[in-house]
This record gives C-alpha cells, structure tokens and sequence, in this order.
C-alpha cells in the first residue's frame, strides 16, 4: 500500500494520507490487527493505549483481534490540568513547542499490561511519552506495534536499545523526493 | 451500557468515557456498526465522515460492516490554509469559539454517498459543519449514524426538520443529576 499508495514529498515527507491518517482503509487496518496478534498474543495484552487523533482509527481496528478496550491519550496545549489523570509531556518535532497527554487514571492500573499501537514512529518523542504515562500508573508496557516507521529518524532503535518490543509492519530506510524511489529496511 | 456504565454529572453531561470516547469498547461498536448497517445498508454508501478525535474509532469500526473507507474531518484553531480542503466553520458550545473542519479534496467528490458517523449529537453544530463539508463538495449525505443524542438540547430534531435522516442509536430525553437518573425517548 505504502509503494502504490504513498507519495514522497521534499523535506522527507510520506504522504499516506489516502488510506492511513486522513482517509482510512479499515480492512487493511484489519490485516494489521491480525499480523500483530501473531507477534504479540502470547504477552496477556489487558488494554491497547494510543494517542490521539491519527492513531485511534488503526488502534480501535486493531483492538477487535485482541478482544480488548483501547484507550486515546488526549493532547492538550501545557496547562494545568483538573481531575485525576496521568499525564506526561511530549516535544513536537512537527508542530513545534511541548504539549501535555493525558488519560484518566479510571483506565490504567498496575494490573494492566498495554499495547501501544500508533500510525507513525519518527523520532519516537510521542511513544517515550505515553510509555512514561503507562509506567507511572504502574502497569506494564508489552511492546508497540507501529504502522510506519521512519528508520532513518531513529526514534524506533534508539527504543529498542532500551530494551522495548517496538514492531513495525513497514520500516521506511530511505526516500528519495526526486525519483520517488522508498527503501525498506 | 448508558444505564450500566453511564454517569450524570451537574450541568447535563453525561460521561461516557469508560466505553465510549475516552476508553473504548470496540466490541460495542461492532454491534453498533450492524445495527446502522441494517438502517442504513440499502443506501449505497461509499463513504463514512467523521470528526477528530472521538468519533473516530466508532467510525472506524462501523465502516468494517459497510466495507468502505472512513474519512475524518480535522478540526484547527481558525486561521488561513493552505492546500485543497473543503473547510467549513464549527461554533463550539462546549469550549467556546469557532474553529474550522477540514478534509481534503482529493478524498470526497460528487459521487460519494456519505454517512456521518459520531459519537454525540447535541445543538448540532458539529453534524451542520460536516453537512456543510459534504455539499461543497457536491456529494450526497444519505444520513447521520449517532451513538448519543441529547434529545433535550434540540440539535437532531431541527436537522430531522431539514430533512436530514439523523438515527440515533440512544436518544437521552432527560438527566437528573441527583438521583443520576436517565430517561430516554
């Protein structure tokens, strides 16, 4: 999907957004769930976390082949917050500046062992930040399952250095914005 | 579920965040998903619209019985764009201000028959932007799919006047957030 569908763009862009981040092509998000139930259905996955907006879409698909509840961290401009959530702080290397995620801690328990799943891994700033929300509530990161990861970025190996299960269904290693050429690792 | 897991708190909310559009049953929602399928399957649906970020994974789950792809609206503080969107505006009840809703051009054309998918329907507001998106671009609205409504706030039945098929799935008529009880229509 990523050869016929994606687009490169100047500025090491992939555009997915025909069946992934804008538009959605569920029965491919389906495959996805499948093949991550394969890796990861032995770990007694309690709860799939991801983040909002473009992850919620895959991660809800996803969550039918593991028969669990899925939960969004919300993203909101750094504030102070009211009410009883775990929060944690992440660096937008897109949008620049910090912002805040948070889930209510209604959701998240020392019992719970979590799947995060996500659309994109780049910098792996997002996924550091919903791993330190799961550790504060004192429940156990089983691994992440990513649709796309940007090799070249190293946000994914610098994770897998510190001992994270990350698996991406596609690892972009190189692109090419002239040609339109996309390697896989 | 509203019944069961549904809570009422002062100032008409209703809280359905532990299955709903915080933490999600997903298996919930493929039940809503055959109940629209059923009122709606004769249609010739094409496409599902929804609006980030709660609406998305029921969307993206009852698009899985109709077998067509989803396509969410994103929401941005107003300001110019740059790009080929449809763009419509949104008043918010709830926070205040307007905002715009965009989606791109390349992913609704005239020959799309649409069936907007959310969470909530209260004033409306929301559900009039995204019918607003859909007639710009020349597309049909075949109907709007909805888990809640608030009944009492008068948004689905003013667009029902307009001729708009709205179907709710649980049309609350009436909280009490004394005795936390729930009536609906």
């Amino acid at each position: 999907m990523i050869l016929k569908k994606g687009k490169v763009l100047p500025g090491n862009v992939l555009k997915v957004d025909s069946f992934l981040n804008h538009q959605m092509d569920t029965s491919l998000f389906c495959e996805m769930g499948k093949e991550l139930y394969k890796l990861f259905k032995d770990e007694g996955i309690t709860k799939i976390l991801t983040i909002e907006a473009s992850g919620i879409g895959i991660a809800a698909v996803v969550s039918l082949s593991f028969g669990v509840p899925v939960l969004f961290a919300k993203k909101h401009k750094s504030k102070n917050l009211v009410g009883d959530f775990y929060t944690s702080k992440v660096e937008s290397f897109t949008h620049g500046g910090v912002y805040d995620i948070l889930v209510s801690k209604d959701f998240l328990s020392k019992d719970d062992r979590v799947l995060i799943v996500d659309d994109f891994l780049a910098n792996g700033n997002a996924l550091v930040g919903l791993i330190d929300l799961v550790n504060d509530a004192g429940a156990v990161v089983v691994g992440a399952g990513i649709a796309i990861e940007k090799g070249y970025q190293g946000g994914g190996d610098k994770l897998r250095e510190r001992g994270i299960r990350v698996e991406s269904l596609a690892i972009v290693e190189k692109m090419d914005s002239e040609s339109g050429e996309i390697i896989f690792r």
